[in-house]
C-alpha cells in the first residue's frame, strides 16, 4: 500500500473523535478539562536522512517537525516520547536531542529502544498543551481571509544543496512554537508547512473546502528564479494560516493571497489551477 | 552502545518528573487534575518478528504489549498514536490493529507512515487514564509483602517453538488490563512481566531497594522440566505485584514469594543469590 491507501484503511478502524478524522496533523484530547494535544512523526535512514548525516542533526530535526505540529495548534510544549533504534552516532543523536528539548523546554517522559538490523528509524510523540480553544485546525479557513505565511519558502531547499546561509533551514529548522501560539487566538486555518507550500495549501483548501487564490508574486521564496521548486519543495516548517484581512498581524508574515468560494481546483497559482495534489509536493511513503 | 547506555545518556537529558528517572514502564503526568499514563513501544523486523511473520499478529502484539504496560499502571486505555513502516502486508497488519483496538476499547488517534529501505519497524504510544492514585510503580515492594504473579510462566516461550496450545501466547498476547485495574488500589508495586519473570522481578526488587525471597517450587511454569528456561524467557505479559500478605487478592493470582530486607542479591531463588541481571532475561538492543 502506499501511503493514502493505508491512512484509508485506517480511517476504517475505530478512531477517536480526537483523532479528527485523521485528517489533521495532531490528536486533540479533551482531558480533565483541558485538551491534550498529541502528533507523533518519524525519520528513517534512506529515507528522510543519509547514513553520513549528522545525528546531532537529525535528533534535533525529529524534534523540530513534531514541535512544528505542535507549533501549528498554537501548543505549548509539555514533554516527548522517543523511539530509537540504537547503533548509529548515538552519543551524537543524544547531543542534539538535548540541544533541541532545552531550547524548545520540551522535556523527555519516556520511550524505547530497539536493535534493527538495517536502516535505523527514530520516532518522537510529542505532548502539549492547547492555548487557545477552540484549537486551530486544517479546516476552518473561510471565504475572503486572507491567506499568509511566515518567512522565507525554499530555504530547506537550498540549504539541502549545501548554500551555507541556507544549511540552518535543513539541519536545525526551528518550530515557531511562539508565533503560533500568538496566532492561535486569531486565524481561522493553520497548518505547518512541511511538505510544501503547494501541497500543504492544497490540503487545507480542500480540507475546508473553499479554494485558494495565490498570487506567486507575493509568495516569499528564496530563490525566485527556482519559483516552482521553492514552492514544491518540503521541510521548510513554516506556517501556513488564513485570517480576517482585517486583522492586525501578531506577528511578522506574508500576505500571499485569498480564500474564495471551493472552484473547480483548490489551489489556483495565478491563473494556473491546481487540481490533482501530484508533483505539488513531498507525498509521504 | 547498548541499551543501558542509552539510558544513560537520556537520563543526562531534561527530564520530565513524569518520566520516573525511565525506571518505570510509563510515564505518568498530572494533567488538568487527572494522571495521564503514557508508554511507547517498538517492534522491529529481524529483531522482534521475523519476516514472514503473520503481519495481523505483529499488529496485535503490538498493541497489547504497549496495553500491558498500561495495565501495570492500572489504567484504562483512551487511545494510541501509531508509527508504521509501509510495504509488508499493510492489510494484514490494519487487520490485526483493528482486532486488537476492538478488544481493548482503544482507538487510534493519530500517527505517521514512513518508507523505510531495510527491515520495518512499527512503535506505539499508547494514552491511558490512571484509575487509582497513586498509580503503581515498580519501587514500592515493602519488606514482609508477599509476591504474587498472574498466569503461567514460560508459555511464550512454548508458543514460539510452536506447541499448539501455547501460541496464542506469543501470537496474541492479552494485556492484564480487568487484573490490573482491580490490583492498582491494593498493591504496593507492580509490573509486567515483558522480559522475563526473573530479569522483571530482579529490576522491581532492585527499584524497591529490597531482596525477592521467591519459593521455585511455587512458580506456575507451563513445563516444569524447563523451569530455568521458563522463567528467563520474555514476552509472557503476565503480571507481578508484590502486596500485604494478608490482602484478600481481587483476581486470580499465585504466590511465588517474599519480600525481605535487601541483601547481597536482589534475588534469591531457593538458595540461589541471583546478583546480576544478566542472563536472568530479555535485556533490549
Amino acid at each position: 500500500m502506499n501511503e493514502l491507501e493505508f491512512l484509508s484503511g485506517l480511517r476504517q478502524l475505530p478512531l477517536h473523535e480526537g483523532a479528527r478524522n485523521l485528517e489533521d496533523d495532531c490528536a486533540v484530547l479533551n482531558f480533565g478539562g483541558e485538551a491534550l494535544i498529541l502528533t507523533h512523526d518519524m525519520m528513517a535512514e534512506d529515507t528522510h536522512f543519509l547514513p553520513e548525516a549528522d545525528m546531532a542533526d537529525v535528533a534535533w530535526k525529529l524534534v523540530a517537525m513534531n514541535l512544528s505540529d505542535l507549533a501549528a495548534k498554537g501548543a505549548e510544549p509539555i514533554g516527548m516520547l522517543l523511539g530509537a533504534s540504537l547503533g548509529k552516532d548515538d552519543a551524537g543523536f543524544i547531543n542534539g536531542l538535548r540541544d533541541a528539548l532545552t531550547v524548545y523546554d520540551c522535556p523527555l517522559l519516556g520511550g524505547d529502544t530497539i536493535s534493527a538490523t538495517g536502516a535505523s528509524t527514530f520516532g518522537i510523540t510529542a505532548i502539549g498543551r492547547a492555548t487557545h480553544l477552540p484549537v486551530p485546525s486544517r479546516k476552518g479557513a473561510k471565504v475572503d481571509d486572507a491567506i499568509y505565511v511566515t518567512g522565507t519558502i525554499g530555504r530547506a531547499m537550498l540549504g539541502f544543496e549545501g548554500q551555507k546561509q541556507h544549511l540552518d533551514a535543513i539541519n536545525r529548522p526551528k518550530p515557531l512554537l511562539t508565533e503560533g501560539k500568538a496566532l492561535a487566538p486569531v486565524v481561522n486555518a493553520m497548518m505547518d508547512v512541511s511538505d510544501g507550500l503547494l501541497l500543504d495549501g492544497w490540503r487545507m483548501a480542500q480540507a475546508s473546502g473553499v479554494t485558494f487564490r495565490l498570487n506567486p508574486e507575493l509568495i516569499p521564496v528564496a530563490d525566485p528564479a527556482r519559483m516552482d521548486e521553492c514552492l514544491r519543495w518540503g521541510d521548510d516548517y513554516e506556517l501556513i494560516f488564513t485570517a480576517s484581512p482585517k486583522l492586525e498581524l501578531p506577528i511578522e508574515a506574508t500576505r500571499i493571497g485569498t480564500v474564495e468560494e471551493q472552484a473547480n481546483a483548490p489551489i489556483y497559482l495565478g491563473g494556473t489551477a491546481l487540481i490533482e495534489p501530484g508533483f505539488l509536493g513531498y507525498q509521504h511513503g
